[in-house]
């Protein structure tokens, strides 16, 4: 693989801003395609299908399979290079239909609370109950003496810092929560593990997401409630003893088969791979329009959008939407493995899976000197409110190609953050809670980086 | 007046950029008003209250009464030094109850549309009705000749420019047809305008907003129809002859008293006025959630944070809510004049009047010098993801303040314009719209750059 050197970077810099007076090519061709996306964008009509004539799908629901049909023939209607599907094995997870929680004071006051199953948890087998021990953080329960949380139920409720900027770095310090609770509320003998919902808003909803069971722990039902009840149970436990009552029959079945779903446009000068994509699966609530339908319709639309103003690419462009990236990611890192077991040469990846809301830039995951790479194309996409090139994190589904590939650059798509966690994993994540205008920014900037790089690199 | 220079601006350069390892005060401080607007932030509770217990508040209604009430005693209950009412004149208009458009083809189909009277339109005395000629700008219709127009019913149908990235510029270059379409169309005769709302959505909201009549021009209604009703009509248009019928009853009034409601923090240096607010008016549909409630509790934000903090400031802060931006700008124009009589010394303004979305920067109305020293902020500022400073416009309310004063320097606080005129003047300008975050993130911009202009100049 050619590596990605800052003398192309120079070159394209003058490439960039042009002489004086001289209309630059590649911010004329940016120009065109946002004109495209903004002004005949299909993405907003192409997730309104995908929401509403699908809906929830999760991985292994006749729902994933029906996304599996719809991306492909819509992918077909565009008259790529090539569609088709990659096979891959998925697990299967159901919710199942009871799902219920109370919570009862000592004066026998009671109350129902918004409660969603953790993807992945077992269920609870007819309705259990225990008495509530609150922690305010996975490390003050790893901490807890056993005798305190044994036979009892354990609530999680670490809250979202809202002092950060970055909705996404408050995310990452509560997931822990929702991803090991259950398992670490297992070690020490706890009936289940209830956790405040990993959500920036104080709201009705309750928010999954996966959980994960170590082998040699004993697996016990994991939960979210709203971040509403949480602070009434917060309340509630300040005042005297609660005890928790919860049923859910939702349940793990076998792995299945299902798969990633793929478009190319070939290159002209080699065979070069450079893959972008979002993810085709969503949990179970909602219709997964944030979470990440937006990824798939930007995807999509990217590569329509380079194929309609007749771009002949350098190197294949490769539009992946990726099966599993919510429990598992085996659509990623089979991905990634077929890949390289087929001798692909793969040199760059782009993500887009942080919703549908306005994009301010790009992370860049490369060498310091691919991120002044990237940099260099700041001054011509600040006029598209772009402004966030910074070194980062890429995305999970092309995350495991740099196992194979240690020298490739990824590039996650930065989409402001504020909003996105009022919906995640919830029954918000619909199609009403996306803005035209901030999605369609959004196909735009991610075509206007695949062209950017299919062109440096 | 003391003037804004660059050896001022340099000074705080030093003291923003601060010694290696040493902590910055003004960046310390920043950050101390980001964590109280982020963790204990009012504005949105605040925001609640002005849309769900005063509602939608025209100029000259009860509830613009109630809604100087209501600021006032909220003002008062922060303890500031100074809250007092400023007397001023204001338009009266009303939309009265009966509003109804039909319109019928040559076959006889008919399909009623949404229509809400433009602000300032005179009534249609009853049902009237005539055949539709279309326009697709205000300068096609201004150019028509008289016979095509006379007895006719004006339709004036441009569009947002998609294209565009600022939805204020789309706006701009439409606004005509909704100010002055009704006054041109009585010159050639009409019997009355309707105009494509003024919305970068399509959907089945009309969006109101002022129009105007000069002395010498006959008088005829002006209304606007939702943009799903627009793409109708012009479609029917298409196939042959329309008629539209219209009944509206809005009426003006003789001007009645209301009053601008001010707060103060006493400087410690000197009575120099900095002036920020937003307008306390709004439309009479909705709630003006983002036009401009957003904005009024972004400045009682501002000004409570900063004394929450124990600030002691240089200058006088003044946060005014303006009344009567929306038709006729009597606050504004009236708080200039007063201030000018008075003998006051006004060194700066600052306004906050493009919604509670995410705030984006500042667009500074000055001299270049005092576009520099702006922008010497933007380092201190990137981390609150603020990166747009740049000359520009600063609001209505504050505008005429220059006039008296031309060396002051003027601050818009700029804020993402994407969904704006999803909702602006319309029934979907609703608190349910407004994320908590993001309007509190603009308090924390807001409240950071009055500290910085009161610490600068």
């Amino acid at each position: 693989m050619k590596s990605l050197t800052l003398t192309a970077a120079l070159f394209l810099g003058v490439s960039v801003f042009g002489h004086e007076g001289t209309p630059n090519p590649d911010s004329v061709f940016i120009r065109k395609i946002y004109d495209e996306a903004l002004e005949k964008g299909q993405a907003y009509d192409n997730l309104r299908t995908l929401c509403k004539d699908i809906g929830a799908r999760v991985t292994g629901s006749s729902e994933a399979e029906m996304a599996v049909k719809w991306g492909e023939k819509l992918l077909k209607s565009y008259q790529f290079d090539e569609v088709y599907l990659q096979e891959i094995e998925v697990p299967h997870w159901e919710r199942g239909t009871k799902e219920t929680c109370w919570i009862e004071n000592e004066s026998g006051e009671v109350k129902k609370l918004s409660v969603l199953a953790l993807g992945g948890s077992v269920g609870t087998g007819g309705l259990i109950e225990g008495e509530v021990v609150v922690f305010n953080s996975l490390e003050e329960l790893k901490a807890a003496d056993k005798a305190l949380v044994k036979n009892k139920i354990v609530f999680l409720n670490r809250p979202f810092d809202q002092k950060l900027l970055q909705m996404f770095k408050a995310y990452g310090a509560c997931a822990n929560q929702r991803h090991s609770g259950p398992n670490e509320g297992g070690k020490l003998g706890a009936k289940a593990v209830v956790i405040r919902s990993l959500a920036s808003s104080t709201d009705e909803h309750a928010h999954t997401g996966s959980t994960h069971y170590d082998a040699d722990v004993d697996s016990i039902p994991g939960a979210a409630i709203s971040t509403v009840d949480a602070d009434v149970l917060s309340a509630w436990l300040q005042k005297g003893k609660v005890t928790l009552k919860l049923e859910m029959d939702c349940r793990i079945y076998p792995n299945v088969k299902s798969h990633n779903v793929i478009a190319e446009m070939k290159g002209n000068k080699d065979n070069k791979i450079i893959t972008f994509g979002g993810h085709l699966d969503s949990w179970d609530v909602g219709e997964g329009a944030h979470d990440d339908g937006a990824g798939i319709v930007h995807s999509i639309e990217a590569l329509r959008i380079l194929k309609q103003l007749g771009y002949k690419p350098n190197h294949t462009l490769r539009c992946v939407l990726f099966m599993n990236e919510e429990n598992g990611n085996f659509g990623g890192k089979s991905y990634a493995k077929i890949a390289h077991d087929k001798g692909e040469e793969h040199i760059c990846a782009l993500e887009s899976d942080r919703g549908g809301f306005l994009p301010i830039g790009f992370d860049i995951q490369g060498t310091d000197e691919q991120v002044s790479i990237v940099q260099t194309y700041a001054s011509m996409l600040k006029g598209f409110e772009l402004y966030n090139f910074q070194k980062g994190y890429s995305g999970v589904d092309i995350r495991p190609l740099t196992e194979y590939y240690p020298e490739m650059i990824q590039l996650g798509m930065s989409i402001s953050s504020q909003r996105y966690f009022d919906y995640h994993h919830s029954e918000a994540d619909v199609f009403e809670n996306v803005n035209k205008r901030e999605l369609h920014l959004g196909a735009g900037a991610f075509a206007a980086l695949i062209y950017l790089m299919d062109k440096t690199i």
